[in-house]
């Protein structure tokens, strides 16, 4: 039986512990090919669409099919279910039907969405930004990943020619309606499996502080332009200002140079931004760039602030999630913090979530974990669910 | 005749602007090279030492000998004068003192140290603290770049053997009286040259915050524990804490894993502290340190700090000092913020800085600037220093 101890060895990251695997890295493309296999192993037909995206079909492609799936990319050190326990539960699903004898009265499909999680090319969601036209095919192809290789260079080394890419309706048009199963990202389950009601307005803003480089002992501590002194206190107000079920991180702030001995020349921080709508996004946002304002004009440092990704509240079909809830005998519905293809994909077909129980709440990290238990109450609801909407 | 536009082209940052040339890497191993070639011109005998510094001798090598010199390195993004002026200044000095007839007496050698920086493996003055025994070769062959590159293996492929490195007392026992030339990194000059009094008590220390990794969107703020608040309050600390002539910088914080979308699960953040002496410079580290203590404890995360390296308060030899100040007609001479090769070997031999005035203190920077009026001035007075000491 498939599982997510098949890969469990694949794409360890050492250093940060957990995994790394990014879109179109070696162990991305790895899991792509594990993922043919075993979809070829159950009959069905793998075709990559144009934007990098893997498509297995259980019996001919073809108009309102139901299509279920997830992504195989994690962040940098992530946990092993953020979402590949969409894709081997889609298998495992698949597995239940045809063990019962079910054949899909209409068209089928599981679907692996390349880069969801912005890993390598810092935006997230990106294979299903593409196929719907949420992204401009150019502008995804210049994104770099921390080495310098664009996201274009990375999709030609894999096979895709970056030059077709884009909005692609003869896809989208095969989808009737889509099941995404994944793993729930807080503790905001207390039974194995739920429905996602909307996921939280979230954007991503990049905050270049430029200031003086500068010697670290001989510059008079009067004389210096410091950078990372307003990039700091951006980190304090990002805190300050997440009231009220907002959430406002820095996880990643690069002083440049970074030298010890070194008064950085200029510092990028990164905030991200959600909340329960945008009015309220839009609020945090701007009490944290006020106070970076100030923080940078204190130290005499520019500041240039970035909107690199935003997206607004989604709410997901609340015929289908009725529909989900019901051939589950009811199951509780609840907000995501986190975005998912899922979210790109429910501005163009009705959609619905289906999550499996965390009992830490930890995610994003190499501690993420679900009880197995749970995991198989996930894959029996998402069969389920199937079996209703395909049948 | 030689000059540092010989080597502008070499080790350019294109990323961070300026100059990124490292101990043994590529850059550094092409300019030793250059300057193997340019001393070999006038007529100096290349000997690379156990330790992984260039000796050039004008003459036979000996004890009692005038040994002047710097070093090729710089940090990530630094400038074009901090080192290679002091070497590019010795050749000159050569020339000089070559086409006036003159032949020292006594042996003369100019030499190159390896990775004074620390820009590549963290410990500055490498290869002067390997040569004087202030640093246990075998820590500093385990010692890592950001790549994961050992000293040891560095020095290995650059081809000098780890295992022979160390103190090297023979060559110690060589020099007579040491005299460096470096462009001065403050405002400390308002004629052309100066000499240096002493160097700065100088530290680094690694703080290391751990709280707990988690998904950006899903974590509610009052679950968490992000260590980036820590580092962000120890950055603050920092200034405050560096009153009255002391500095204390932060140029360097990494986040791990670094995601923009994912809650740090720990931090690492270098302190670099200096004052004019021992006792205040542990006190504005243990300031540092209780409040980084205190904001850990805030945030339930935990911390460790490690002394990375460390050196007291560097006086440099009075008589010898007189004695250039003497020959050049009278200079002013004053403290340095930062740390020397020449300031490891004043511990063995007498040694003098000589300083090149910085017009905008300017230094570790692509911006960091000398006239070249004041790089001549800087020459002849190297070479009427040289001329008297090994006359």
């Amino acid at each position: 039986m498939t599982d997510l101890v098949d890969i469990a060895d694949v794409g360890r990251d050492p250093r940060r512990g957990g995994y790394s695997r990014h879109g179109f890295d070696r162990v991305e493309l790895e899991l792509r090919e594990w993922f043919t296999e075993q979809a070829r192993r159950r009959g069905l037909d793998v075709r990559p669409d144009r934007n990098g995206n893997l498509w297995a079909w259980w019996g001919a492609p073809g108009p309102d099919a139901v299509v279920t799936g997830s992504h195989l990319d994690s962040v940098p050190g992530g946990g092993a279910f953020d979402g590949p326990l969409g894709v081997v539960s889609a298998l495992q699903a698949v597995d239940l039907l045809q063990a019962k004898g079910f054949r899909p009265a209409k068209p089928f499909a599981v679907v692996v969405f390349v880069e969801e999680e912005g890993g390598r090319f810092g935006v997230a969601c990106l294979g299903s930004r593409l196929l719907t036209g949420a992204i401009d095919p150019a502008r995804a192809a210049a994104l770099t990943d921390p080495d310098g290789v664009t996201f274009g260079e990375a999709a030609r080394a894999a096979g895709f020619d970056p030059a077709r890419m884009g909005r692609d309706d003869e896809a989208l048009a095969t989808i009737g309606r889509f099941v995404e199963l994944h793993v729930e990202q807080g503790r905001g389950l207390t039974v194995p499996v739920g429905l996602a009601a909307s996921i939280l307005a979230h954007g991503r803003w990049r905050y270049t502080f430029t200031g003086e480089g500068n010697h670290a002992g001989a510059t008079l501590v009067e004389d210096r332009r410091d950078p990372m002194l307003p990039a700091s206190r951006l980190v304090l107000a990002a805190r300050r200002a997440a009231t009220g079920g907002a959430r406002a991180t820095v996880g990643r702030l690069v002083p440049n140079p970074g030298g010890t001995n070194v008064i950085a020349s200029s510092v990028d921080v990164w905030l991200d931004a959600r909340a329960e709508d945008d009015a309220r996004t839009r609020e945090v946002v701007a009490l944290i760039t006020e106070e970076a304002e100030r923080a940078a004009a204190d130290e005499g440092c520019a500041l240039r602030v970035t909107e690199e990704s935003y997206g607004d509240t989604v709410w997901f079909d609340q015929a289908l999630a009725a529909e989900v809830s019901d051939v589950l005998g009811g199951v509780p519905s609840l907000p995501s913090g986190a975005g998912h293809d899922a979210g790109i994909l429910a501005a163009h077909v009705p959609t619905a979530m289906l999550f499996v129980r965390n009992p830490t709440g930890i995610s994003h990290a190499p501690e993420e974990f679900a009880e197995a238990e749970d995991c198989a109450a996930g894959v029996v609801a998402l069969a389920t669910a199937l079996e209703r909407l395909a049948g």
